[in-house]
């Protein structure tokens, strides 16, 4: 007999919500293999369906992603104090109520688990913790807000205007109908007091980070800022500063080199530094209904898991050997005519196809390099060796496998 | 009275034993603060002191650094075989004997915790254990040796050719003196392996992954791919193909927009794919003393936190608001001569100093531009405020913080 399932009750249902009941009825299984017991839903309470008092009673932990403070605060507290551990993906409850939550928490002696709250489905909160839970952190710092890192690259890439960004950023869904508080950095304020709490272990809440937003960026700046080599992100900083801590969110340029300099589009990005481990970043999709809700699963799981070791075999995957790739091919070739159409035809035969080229150099420099396009090993070997045998060739052909995939 | 110490058993202390030993003494006050238990070295045995079993039976938890595979082997298991949770930093064991590890742990019911033995102080073993746990992961990959990456930088960067550089490599520390099992790819193939049996929860040993190195690299190869935009890097991969998985090590060309191309020197870099997380990538240093010991620190608390909630308050700190950055400042200004001097002037009297300065544009068009060094940023606002009075400004000036650092 399998042991009775856990039983989970879910507050809120919209995109994250949604996403996270389906999420969790595809992975059901998986769960039970990682933790030993099978989830499910004991029920959902939206707006208009669902007795919260009536949900908890038959939840064995509860998952919170109704969003803003009330009744969310009501609804955790209470699930808190019946001893169920909660998840939440609420950045506003924690970064005003954190300390509360907290307590009861510790008071209930069960978890409170929050990672989708900041950063989406980057592991930051996790890390912070568990990995770095008793490192000396200097500095926790990044793109902590998608809508505000896709209006500057495109503000960057276009020049255009602001408001003109904006519009288009609300018509692809990177931002919300009324943008206020991503705009006007709140929300990046919100997630950098709970990351600040969590790296320097003192209470920080929301009002008190002060917060500047990218309203008054000018495409102006932009192009100026491109001739000091900068690029604008909206910087989330918490750092050590002399006796204290220094927690701000505000527009800042960065010069080429800087690991978050090449962060764009949608993306969020984290570093952390501490003496004791140089810097550590992290980046991915900062928000999404799946991504999100992949984070608030993986806290579910942790919670289920408890100790145990996660190393159970669940699957006995054959390893397949022969993978295709794209190669680059280089070649000493005779420096007379006719040696590429040669080269070509052989590729061609084995169904290898020529993705860019350069023929260089004279006499016994003269050379053929070029890229091929994504084909199966054994078949470009084929043809690599057919190619070695051809008259015109001067040297064994040398190649290195390339990943095709151009990131813009 | 306080609880009893936790008593931990060090085997092996060397470059990573050592750095191990002196954190553990840093940290213990943060290790007993996060966990509530006082960590404590119960003996470390060395090829020249102590005796496994007298040190094993005074310890409360075993930590594993002696590399290789015996006689670590042996020592794991019976420490999991008595009781005791392990944390290991040996890539090489868990590669070969990981399964034989893995049941002893479960049969003992006790954590075996490894960060440490995959790409230093990045937490990619917990994110994918944990946080990704049930994800249906489709790739992992990435730089995880920093050897390899630091030799072919320099091969880019310089045009040196291979034993050249590798030499250098030798003289900086960041190339053993036998670099045999790092060039040739055997250390990236442990930890993709180990990588792998995470992600996919199937048994990988490093016998089944196929690794190519970077010894037969040459300059010409740089220097034609540079002409295609892409920069080389030995990667691990392991993915899922078919109805199987391939796990490979390999020098590999990426495009220039790549996530991992930008990644230079003795770095790691790790990315996970999946359909519900789209792509997290990581990145940090891969190796050094502190680094790792800092990671199997991060194993021994999460041993010894097991489920508590750790978000206890350790510390008051106030709020800093007057900090100090770098500044961009943009001057709409009159079109004519001594401005620059004039603002100069008040920059140089409330000791702000100029960085770059392009001045631009005739008539109305008029623009002074410029990034100033680091400075106090109440500093900074009244130096505006005065340049805001004077005559030649033609609008109220604009500022935005700049983050000096230039990373190369």
């Amino acid at each position: 007999m399998s042991p009775d399932p856990v039983r989970i009750g879910l507050l809120g249902r919209g995109t994250v919500g949604g996403a996270f009941a389906a999420l969790l009825g595809e992975r059901a299984a998986a769960v039970e293999a990682a933790t030993g017991r099978r989830p499910e839903l004991a029920g959902v309470l939206t707006r208009g369906e669902g007795e919260f008092g009536e949900i908890l009673e038959r939840s064995d932990l509860v998952v919170e992603l109704i969003g803003g403070t009330e009744p969310a605060r009501e609804h955790v507290l209470a699930a808190l104090r019946a001893g169920r551990p909660v998840v939440t993906a609420n950045k506003q409850l924690l970064a005003q109520h954190g300390e509360e939550l907290f307590a009861a928490a510790r008071e209930a002696g069960v978890q409170l688990r929050f990672e989708a709250a900041v950063a989406g489905v980057i592991p930051i909160v996790r890390t912070i913790q568990e990995s770095f839970g008793v490192t000396e952190i200097e500095k926790v710092f990044g793109i902590v807000n998608g809508t505000t890192n896709f209006i500057l690259s495109e503000m960057a890439a276009t020049g255009a205007a602001y408001a003109d960004v904006l519009a288009r950023a609300q018509q692809l869904g990177y931002a919300e109908a009324d943008p206020g508080d991503d705009v006007n950095g709140a929300d990046a304020a919100a997630k950098m007091a709970i990351l600040a709490r969590l790296a320097f272990h003192t209470p920080v809440t929301l009002d008190q980070v002060p917060h500047e937003g990218i309203e008054g960026v000018k495409p102006d700046d932009l192009a100026y800022a491109k001739e000091f080599g900068l690029s604008l992100k909206l910087l989330g900083v918490a750092e050590r500063r002399e006796a204290g801590i220094s927690v701000r969110v505000f527009p800042c340029f960065l010069y080429g080199g800087h690991p978050l300099a090449p962060v764009e589009g949608p993306f969020n990005a984290v570093m952390v530094e501490a003496p004791a481990i140089t810097e550590v970043t992290m980046s991915g999709p900062g928000a999404g209904g799946v991504e999100t809700a992949s984070a608030v699963l993986g806290d579910v799981v942790s919670i289920l898991a408890g100790e145990a070791p996660v190393h159970e075999t669940r699957a006995e995957l054959p390893l397949v050997t022969d993978v295709s790739s794209s190669f680059y091919l280089h070649l000493e070739v005779a420096d007379e005519p006719g040696v590429l159409a040669d080269v070509a035809r052989v590729l061609s035969d084995n169904e290898v196809s020529v993705k860019s080229v350069v023929q260089r150099g004279i006499g016994d420099e003269a050379r053929l390099v070029m890229v091929v396009h994504e084909c199966l090993e054994s078949r470009f070997r084929e043809a690599v060796e057919e190619i070695g045998g051809l008259g015109e060739i001067r040297s064994a052909p040398r190649f290195i496998r390339v990943i095709e995939e151009e990131f813009v």
